[in-house]
């Protein structure tokens, strides 16, 4: 029985989701980091991952364990979980690693994949074969087709496979791994990567996660294997990978090496320690006067606190919207950052994609970089749509509609200067471009004899009545339009199936009548223009309008997914 | 008998310093925070900001011990430092701030000096009057007046006075402050510019720090009032600020605000803490569920924790030279703050004469910032000195001399494409251009039939000879000349009093003679045209060569400074 796997996405900004991963009931917070565990030498004890780290996923490598007869004999009896104490997820590596740095393993794709069955790996790996970056591309290829002949011997296993998805740097190797490896698993591990990151290839590094994510179901995890230097993370993640196992934390730490969220330095070259971790806390710069074992211990410990602390830090960027934001203060870090994140920004057409219409934050003009950002490509696309009486030229958007310099992301920029060109321009003028803008060219037309009750204390614009009837409202955080009901009718009518509309199954429309959220499994089609973040109808398949609510997910996500909401009804 | 004050720079980087302060045997290192102690509700106990904090210098309102007669006669008759139980340095605070707040105070200037002196304060303060930001001038003038005749009746106080330099907004008056209470104290408060960062307004801040640094001996111990926020402590430091006091941990807590390094949030809008400090280790974003009473407490405790980690990361990049990658990454956490530094560098000309000449880092272009920073103010005067065969256009320099691109800070650009633009230019060109480069122009008619030879590993140039002499060395880290005393002698030569040279008095002349350290206070005179990085030639009053060295300060501060060393002998 294979185990089963959940994923769901609770949070979005750029294409990086904050997601919930369940498999066999054990959930964890994704993105997430999955320490490297060596039960022959642990550095920090296991114990103190899950007590004093809050580690629920560990990854550990089966082959060092098969090879050994004693180990092997031990961990079969008891169990992978019994034996490593761990009863969150474990995760097992199947000896790739040592078949990139020897050549050769003495074990078969299929016995290392019976042992991590017995063993009852959460999830376990094949032996798939981590070609370097910039090998003889005949030999890549010549890896890659026997990768794919051994992940077919996956299939049927009794974990969930970390399927690795190789290819070297070719792009076009990765683009048919992507292809293959997603149609078969659900969690895809992106692998032969680590070096990229050593020798700060972030440029290399964001071509290959992109071709890989553009060819793979939105709904797949995905696993970005060795990349846990807190450095790169948050570019990794606005990419869209979700796990990250990291050696590194440890590894540094043999080699007096610590870690900052901006690099990695020596640790005997410097005199003061710019972290409140419980180690430079405990000891200061007094750190470097630590017996080799115990140094090595205790700074393993930081290099562990300071990774975690930049995922916490890149999470809750996601939350308010500013992971671009830190991307830019991260990318100032090092000028290769500032490349990768350059080379991002290519990629924007297909980010745009994922990226939410609208933020709970404002918009900073960090550097270059913020001006090909994805929210400029998804509202340049918005502002066409509206039929303008002034255009202004605002940067680094390009001409924008005056009536629209209230909403997500142009009211970062309001100022006194910009408010004067607004001068003769009505509150309807302004009602009736936001409207266009997010639902459509013409959707202004639906509209007629409204009128615009203002907010007692901020003075805006809050509620639109037609007649007497209430039609709509505008969120102040962002100043878009909630439709109400009536309007919702009207745009429904003014725009043809599929248009604005996410059409659900039948069995789901009595809960949504109700008021109950939209999941995405009950889905059956949904506009393909929309954005998360964008207001949304929610019809059944007869085109019945059921309820309006907030699209929280990317159309192509909404397809995807079999589990979480897809839709926040109001 | 006034305290004694002790202050020397160990390390520098822009206008930043670290320093080593002394006041009546008590050393603490700066730049340093000052957390602020109200004993009459310490939200964390004084024994913990020494034990868990590692806190030396604290700060207490006489004023408010002054006002409770209780308190009053106990503080009198214990004495400041047994009353909070703390034998660090304890300054006091006069009454100011309430004279700021409430507009009035019921204690004179004597008084409020006379209690202060009876209660040990180890730095007081007289009663000066903080000028908010904008103020009517000639209530600004007013105020500075009745501060300046104030100050008069500090003069002989018997602690070190903390002496305010006020005058709102107004630089001119900024200036006068800075000129009157530069003449008469040693360590200089700047006040009345809380409101400016609490605004954002960091443009404004730069001007008037810089305006007052300009007017101040540059020996002068330089707290920032109130600017205890590390999101603008790092631009603040490299102005050449040395002391923060800081109440912002405990009253951020009071309102739930949680401090980062880039910005402060609202606790209860986080569901992520980006932190490993003991705290957020150790409730994680259950720190919000906490009692109100404890939650103020542990958030304190974060905010003060976070204060010092970014005072550390300061005092790092000062050492390693990257204080201006650290504030481009700084800036990137507000608008204003990249408003900030790019004031910074309208005051470049300024800085840059404060600034090393080389450094053990990379020169990493950030942003816009990055083309005005002092290094290009001074490499651009440097590299005119040079007649070369061959300029090349080396963004953001200018035009460069193709034969100096290994130096810092040129060498972190080297490439094969500009590698490949030296072709034709030999070792002997390349010698006679860095001479020039750091002495002067023509230093390179000095030698003759020289002949190198170059490092084994590297392949670099190492040792140059003349004839059988060596005649200097060049350092693998930055490539720039270290010239023994041949060369010395010849330099001497070529280039007049007082050029290239730290003139000494006769009474130091012995020790330095033997390897020993210039003092500051032993210099004489030194050539201005000099910056802290570069090799001296060390005479004495009759220009007679006694060593080489490394000067370690610049011109201005070698000769202000009675403590100290000036120049590092080779």
């Amino acid at each position: 029985m294979a185990h089963e796997l959940r994923f769901q996405i609770k949070d979005k900004d750029i294409g990086a989701r904050i997601g919930e991963l369940e498999i066999d009931g054990k959930g964890i917070k994704t993105p997430a980091i999955m320490p490297v565990y060596n039960p022959n030498k642990p550095t920090i004890p296991i114990k103190d991952l899950k007590d004093k780290f809050g580690i629920r996923i560990v990854m550990t490598n089966s082959y060092i364990l098969y090879k050994n007869s004693d180990l092997r004999n031990k961990v079969i009896e008891n169990g992978i979980h019994r034996f490593l104490n761990f009863d969150g997820l474990i995760a097992t590596d199947s000896g790739s690693y040592q078949l990139m740095r020897y050549g050769t393993v003495s074990v078969s794709n299929r016995e290392i994949i019976e042992f991590q069955e017995r063993i009852g790996s959460d999830i376990g790996s094949f032996l798939d074969i981590p070609t370097l970056p910039n090998a003889y591309k005949p030999r890549a290829i010549e890896q890659l087709e026997l990768t794919l002949e051994r992940a077919g011997g996956a299939e049927n296993a009794k974990f969930v496979v970390n399927a690795g998805i190789q290819g070297s740097t070719f792009l076009d190797l990765r683009k048919k791994a992507a292809i293959e490896i997603g149609k078969r698993f659900r969690l895809c591990a992106i692998g032969g990567i680590v070096r990229l990151m050593e020798d700060y290839r972030f440029s290399d590094l964001v071509d290959i996660i992109v071709t890989v994510k553009k060819n793979l179901p939105t709904n797949r995890v995905v696993h970005a294997f060795g990349l846990g230097h807190p450095m790169s993370m948050g570019l990794v993640v606005a990419l869209g990978c979700d796990i990250f196992d990291s050696a590194a934390y440890a590894l540094y730490a043999q080699e007096f090496r610590y870690i900052t969220e901006y690099g990695t330095k020596k640790l005997h070259d410097m005199e003061y320690l710019p972290c409140s971790c419980p180690v430079c806390n405990k000891y200061g710069v007094e750190l470097k006067e630590l017996p080799n074992e115990e140094k090595i211990r205790e700074l393993a410990r930081h290099n562990l606190y300071v990774t975690i602390e930049e995922l916490n830090r890149i999470k809750e960027a996601i939350r308010e919207g500013v992971l671009w934001e830190l991307l830019s203060i991260r990318a100032r870090s090092h000028p290769s950052l500032i490349e990768g994140i350059n080379r991002v920004t290519r990629h924007n057409k297909f980010l745009s994609k994922l990226d939410p219409i609208t933020k709970n934050s404002g918009f900073f003009v960090s550097g270059r970089e913020s001006t090909q950002r994805t929210e400029v490509i998804n509202t340049r696309v918005r502002a066409k749509r509206v039929t303008s009486k002034k255009l202004i030229m605002l940067r680094p958007f390009g001409n924008i509609p005056v009536e629209v310099l209230d909403i997500y992301p142009f009211n970062s920029f309001m100022c006194p200067e910009l408010a004067d060109k607004r001068k003769g321009i009505s509150d309807i003028d302004i009602f009736r471009a936001i409207l266009d803008y997010q639902f459509g060219s013409g959707a202004s037309e639906i509209i007629d004899r409204i009128s615009v009750k203002k907010s007692r204390n901020t003075g805006r614009m809050r509620w639109i009545y037609q007649g007497r009837e209430l039609i709509a409202s505008i969120r102040a955080s962002d100043h878009f339009i909630i439709p109400k009901l009536p309007l919702a009718e009207k745009l429904k009518e003014k725009f043809p199936l599929p248009r604005l509309r996410v059409i659900i199954d039948k069995d789901a429309v009595p809960f949504v009548r109700e008021g109950k959220s939209v999941f995405a499994k009950f889905v059956v089609d949904v506009d393909k223009d929309l954005r998360a973040g964008d207001e949304v109808l929610i019809v059944d398949q007869n085109d019945n309008l059921i309820r309006t609510g907030t699209l929280l997910l990317s159309p192509e996500e909404v397809k995807d997914f079999d589990y979480g909401v897809a839709v926040r009804v109001r």
